[in-house]
């Protein structure tokens, strides 16, 4: 299959050759069309909404609502914008509720406003109903679209009634046993398609299923697929009652998301919503600046300490030059025990009840890598300065230092998450804040018992 | 949904009350179930490998196969090795190829054969034909069972066929469409559903196929399957022959190993196939050891530029208290700029082609935060120490090492992925050390030309 790259989509709407455009945008997949869009889009005045909107005109009919739910929100505005009600109405009507709410999620007010106007009054009852649930709880990333059957439907009624609803996406291939809403089991149109007409649903459903409460954490919704390798899982509210489904594709986002997430905030990044190009500089700059900051005056603590020790210093000079090396490898520690630490509790593997494990887990490796770095370093110190007394001090403050290091960095995220506060907070750059202060205080100390 | 918790199981089982034990672990999720396997064998002599063969065998039949793809390797070792090769094959007969492929692929060399041995010759084949393709290569983590119609099937023989096969998972939701073993087209079940039993199947099947080349990386892979929403992708060889298929669920696992890879490595830890828990101490700090060993080394060059300057340390002493706090944020710096790329470049939004736009982004946001950081810095010197000198030294060094920290922190993993390597190498630990030694450098220069 060929792609339409941008410069040829370029030429061919200033050539005016619509019915090529045409054909070629046919052949391409929705998110490589919209990704189109987007590029054009970043061309600037030589391509101008107005043309995007003649673009978006000719797409085939049955992938433009698809074409749009990948684009990404600048785009979409613009585009809403720039429709008239009867074709706003019609992309709506195409539109899967939940990609309907992730658009609006992001929108303007104005734009939100005009996008509920024109649904039909059964899909705005849902859409406000769903804006309704928090930010990353499983409500928000579910949609109302799934099909239920009775346990004593039989199999043709139930195929009968997907041929009706006529829903063509994955929400189909799990379909759920309702009795008066609660749900009580789950039938996969496999299961429909090998089983007898006449047969009665609740003989072909499975009675084991999984379900998650509505303001269950969509994080631990994604561990749950990826545990069971599910492909849908059912949204109950406090009784029970089904309320909607949640469909793998949705969960890779949230992978995706949260992944992203939790790699920025481990570097000391607030996490953003946007990519990394659609965010602007000074946005960058004002999700950095304030952990740089804060990471910044808490460093003036070493420092602090430092120049409490400035006659030490300036008694044996060579003593500051072994200082970089124990706050980098403390650092690197601390760096090293908490994003496994993270990384084991964002996909559930360490939990609370493994609290005391990790800590003798890591207390383990470090005895083992901080003895091995300890020896290396002595054996350095002696080869290069012939000074057992300066190597012993140095090597002593390397074991005290990395010790302390990993300790907290597997305490620290794990008391976090007890606070309810976002583990990866307490990662690499605050713990080497914190093991640099201790390190420094450690070595001066240690050298003036010594030296003095 | 009930689970049967370790110390009820292991009652059960004292008791000798396998009825009840059954219907209880009938009303397990397959994945529960398997963890409850791991749990018991953890709790060591008390429960043995007896114990835990029989509870495998009092599973009910049809979800055994499918309790043990969720287990870890040590524990199907230790159940192959307790079952008769009657047994051996039943479990086989009922694993799907790419489960039995991923278990074989961790198994000691005589398990391996033994299995091998107890598959039946066609299987055996298939088997021996998916362990060839590379780690990480899209052949190592599709499944050669599909169902593929011709051109002029009709809906009604699809359906039959779909029937006959028997596969009762994700892979038949999307059936492929050959001509002569080449991809033509896809179709979906649903497709099949509502079509009408007299329909050919080139009527029903959608020609915008999306497929990956069996030696494609994992990684790109499940990019494809995120940016396009996709359920399945059909591998194909060099002649554009479809060899397999590649489902969702296999790449959710995919998706959480590459960010563990990724999240370990920008940690300076190698990667890691077990789990946490299931990694032993030894092994743990032999991932560790080694990036902390390198970068000690790497810091004594620090250490040596600091010797270098022993002088005008022991002149100005107060010198040595804004060092920590430099070197400090520039690593930060580096680790932001740095995650910040090699996360974009893991989900493929930034791309070789951005490189110089990155390079612009990250000059903007190291000039605005490196401005207000250096403003901050000054302020705060001149209050407690009153010298505008040191703090306009301090203040220029601040402003240069943030710039070069966000610099080297988007040059050098891009420069790794133009390289083939791992552009998560090139992460904080191994940027700090860089940064260090440079921002040391520039500070004692500074200073060194201005007090002097």
């Amino acid at each position: 299959m060929e792609i339409l790259d941008m410069k040829r989509a370029a030429e061919l709407i200033e050539k005016r050759s619509f019915a090529e455009l045409k054909a070629a945008l046919g052949e391409m997949m929705p998110a490589d069309t919209a990704e189109l869009f987007g590029e054009l889009s970043e061309k600037g005045d030589s391509f101008s909404e107005k043309e995007l909107t003649l673009m978006f005109r000719i797409l085939p009919k049955d992938t433009a609502a698809e074409v749009f739910t990948f684009m990404d929100n600048d785009m979409q505005v613009t585009l809403i914008n720039a429709f008239s009600d009867r074709e706003l109405k019609a992309v709506l009507d195409e539109l899967y509720l939940d990609d309907t709410v992730d658009i609006i999620e992001d929108m303007p007010a104005n734009v939100v406003q005009r996008i509920l106007k024109n649904a039909d009054p059964e899909k705005r009852k849902q859409i406000n109903e769903l804006l309704k649930y928090p930010e990353d709880s499983a409500g928000s990333i579910m949609t109302t679209e799934y099909v239920y059957f009775r346990r004593d439907d039989t199999v043709f009624e139930a195929m009968e009634r997907i041929r009706a609803v006529g829903i063509v996406k994955e929400t189909v291939y799990t379909c759920y046993v309702t009795d008066r809403k609660r749900l009580i089991g789950s039938v996969s149109l496999l299961d429909l398609v090998v089983a007898d007409d006449d047969e009665l649903i609740e003989n072909v459903m499975d009675s084991n299923v999984l379900s998650v409460p509505v303001h269950e954490d969509r994080e631990s919704v994604a561990n749950l697929f990826s545990k069971h390798d599910l492909a849908a899982v059912p949204v109950v509210d406090n009784e029970e009652r089904i309320v909607g489904i949640i469909t793998f594709d949705d969960i890779m986002d949230v992978m995706r998301e949260e992944n992203a997430e939790d790699i920025a905030r481990m570097s000391a990044i607030s996490p953003y919503e946007e990519g990394y190009f659609k965010t602007g500089v000074f946005r960058h700059a004002g999700n950095r600046i304030v952990w740089l900051l804060v990471l910044m005056l808490s460093a003036t603590i070493t420092g602090f300490i430092t120049g409490q020790f400035e006659a030490q210093i300036a008694a044996v000079p060579l003593l500051v030059a072994f200082l970089p090396m124990l706050t980098g490898t403390g650092g690197n520690c601390g760096s090293q025990s908490s994003s496994m630490v993270i990384q084991g509790m964002a996909v559930d593997e360490i939990r609370p009840k493994d609290f005391f494990a990790v800590i003798l887990k890591e207390l383990g490796i470090a005895g083992i890598c901080s003895t091995a770095l300890a020896a290396v370093n002595f054996i350095r110190i002696m080869i290069f300065y012939h000074d057992p007394v300066i190597a012993g001090i140095v090597s002593v403050t390397l074991i005290g230092t990395m010790v302390l290091a990993n300790l907290l960095g597997c305490v620290l995220p794990m008391a976090a998450k007890k606070l309810k506060a976002d583990p990866a907070i307490m990662s690499a750059p605050l713990l080497s804040t914190i093991v640099d202060s201790f390190s420094t205080l450690l070595y001066f100390s240690i050298a003036m018992a010594v030296l003095k």
